[in-house]
């Protein structure tokens, strides 16, 4: 019949709206989309008072947490940086245990505030045995003892999860400082702060908070004040005295981003909605439901079930597979947005983000579309099978 | 006849929408907030880059530079520690040149980076001298000469704006660095960077780039870098090599604010379209209109002619009525938002920002409206006559 169609075009004209599966930025509900949307209001104006003070309220509820929270107008890596630069000397031992990349950069923050670290390495893929790290700090404190353990709690470059509740309590326990990067877990699984005695816990705004990118977030437990008030190390804008201060008076000390704060208000009333119990179940049957149906396909996991993150899963393409080609499949196709690997792992792994605003019908898109990309690619499925196993495993 | 309108209401329900004439954030045109609230796509995708260098590319053209300029997720603060963090060494020295609050702020960072300051302190409402400038250099060179100058183009607390242009020819010809705040005057008022040697100069999204609050901007030049290469201050998130060595690519090292930087493209579009002069010239005219208008009413402007800028007008209130009396009459009636005065001059006097997306017709609107809440605060008006000096001065 002809109809104007080109031949061979795949909805080449009205396509499907850009999925990202990818860990961050995540999708964004179109309630939040709308908030942030707004024409903004002056940040000096009550009506922006009230968002900051009502989303700080949120993130509060959602950490589990009396410690004070922070919203700084960065990526989660300014607040990573904030972290350091609140609590750390240059004269001080910091013990970095390091399973990603994510962990690798609070060893670089660290340094470049002059920090003496250590670096507990582990291998890609696996998560750090707790009892390691005991012995790391027991044998620091017979030299001098390190001031604090930067934790990542979910590695976004491997998709694995570490046991934050054994870390940190071995950090108590030896008087050191816990900071924690919880940017792709704070909102997605239980991480309840003052339960595990964290005392600096970072996050961004473009990951389960289901916003767009551009606000970091810091909590800060009374110890890490403590270390705060001996603390030279230089620094303005991300000086955490002056953000308690403004907040004292629902402000900040900056312009804040006021979109993100209306955004954030408003992804916070959502999540009060779903629930904390809902919410960490619900990022458990993402995972376990795409670790099933991946299984199915024959491919191989990166993360042994023990250590798999909760909101990312890496995946090893099957021989003869380039990961270019599988994420070239999904997006030209599907219009689907997976990750690959990083740095050493690029080309090795890629990597399907479920975090936010994520469903198990988007686990069972993103297989089936899979499963008929690499089918175009010459790998053996059957075709349902992925499908069958997800749905199996979380009936 | 009733009609169930409740007695003294003034369009209670259906409200005009809120209008900002403050120093930031400055009102936003619909095409900005259109592409700045879609959602997001990822950062390191084609489109993200491909809109990140046309930004980058415009930016340069609004600051008639060839100089390298870096888009930050911060507020325009972040930028201005950027400025510091990236060039000073904690035993340089640094003149600050204070004409008001945001004079005071480049002195503060650079102190909290351990620099040795010597503030030049001016009046509030003056600008500073030039040669009162060069005698400052002169004499510290006898001694240890300064590293960097740190200048505010045009200071927000008092609508004064500084000879930049000399100053900087000041700076340059001793061999000093020039450091400058832009952020109220970038994009409203001729800056052209390379013309006048200015070294560093830093802005922020939501002035006269007629954006949401988020983004900081900083331009750096062959000398910033020399300076740079010396500079062992402590950084990590605001270090501009890792921003040159990303936007090689394309890219940023940290998840950018994806939201504005399409905003910031879709805004540099609609400024590439009105040209650089008609851009300035709109924004003299402006503060030409409105200085007439506020002369017609009868009240005093804190700043001379020759020191006025065009971007911010601060106003004594009349006798006998307060700040916050005419604040609040403008925004309870009008919905429209001046600023109050800052710091020392909270009360003293209020401020109408004129920058970015504001044309002739909000400038007859903001003064018609307050001549009606003079009036009903009981000072002398002749009805009109603001708007008609307004015009007549632009004619």
């Amino acid at each position: 019949m002809g109809c104007g169609r080109r031949p061979g075009a795949y909805m080449s004209d009205l396509k499907p709206r850009e999925f990202l599966m990818i860990p961050g930025p995540t999708p964004v509900p179109d309630a939040v989309l709308e908030a942030a949307g707004k024409h903004p209001i002056g940040h000096r104006t009550p009506e922006c008072s009230k968002a900051l003070r009502e989303a700080v309220d949120g993130l509060k509820w959602l950490g589990q947490t009396g410690n004070d929270a922070f919203v700084l107008t960065s990526s989660g890596t300014g607040a990573m940086e904030a972290a350091i630069a609140n609590t750390i000397n240059s004269s001080d031992r910091v013990l970095s245990v390091i399973v990603g990349v994510f962990g690798e950069r609070w060893a670089k923050i660290a340094e470049a505030y002059g920090a003496s670290v250590d670096r507990l390495v582990v291998e890609p893929g696996k998560a750090v045995s707790v009892d390691e790290v005991k012995a790391k700090i027991e044998s620091a404190k017979k030299k001098e003892p390190y001031k604090a353990i930067t934790i990542t709690h979910n590695e976004t470059s491997t998709g694995v999860i570490n046991n934050l509740q054994g870390l940190a309590s071995a950090a108590k326990n030896a008087g050191v400082l816990s900071i924690v990067d919880a940017v792709t877990s704070y909102g997605a699984v239980n991480l309840p702060i003052d339960d595990w005695g964290l005392d600096v816990v970072v996050t961004g705004s473009q990951k389960a908070l289901m916003l767009p990118p551009g606000l970091g977030v810091i909590f800060f437990s009374s110890r890490a004040w403590q270390a705060h008030a001996k603390c030279n190390t230089p620094r303005f804008y991300f000086d955490l005295a002056k953000y308690r201060k403004s907040l004292e008076e629902d402000t900040t000390p900056f312009t804040p981003n006021v979109s993100l704060i209306m955004g954030l208000k408003a992804s916070l009333d959502l999540m009060r909605g779903e629930g904390l119990e809902a919410i960490f179940e619900r990022h458990v049957k993402l995972k376990t439901a795409l670790r099933a149906g991946i299984n199915a396909l024959g491919l191989k996991l990166f993360v042994e079930e023990d250590a798999a993150s909760p909101t990312i899963t890496a995946i090893i393409p099957p021989e003869g597979i380039t990961v270019d080609a599988i994420r070239k499949g999904l997006k030209q196709r599907f219009r689907i947005v997976v990750a690959d690997g990083q740095e050493a792992l690029k080309g090795k792994i890629f990597r399907i983000g479920h975090m936010g605003y994520v469903f198990e019908r988007d686990i069972l898109m993103t297989l089936a579309s899979l499963e008929a990309v690499l089918s175009d690619l010459g790998h053996k499925t059957r075709p349902g099978e992925a499908v069958k196993a997800a749905v199996s495993a979380v009936r």
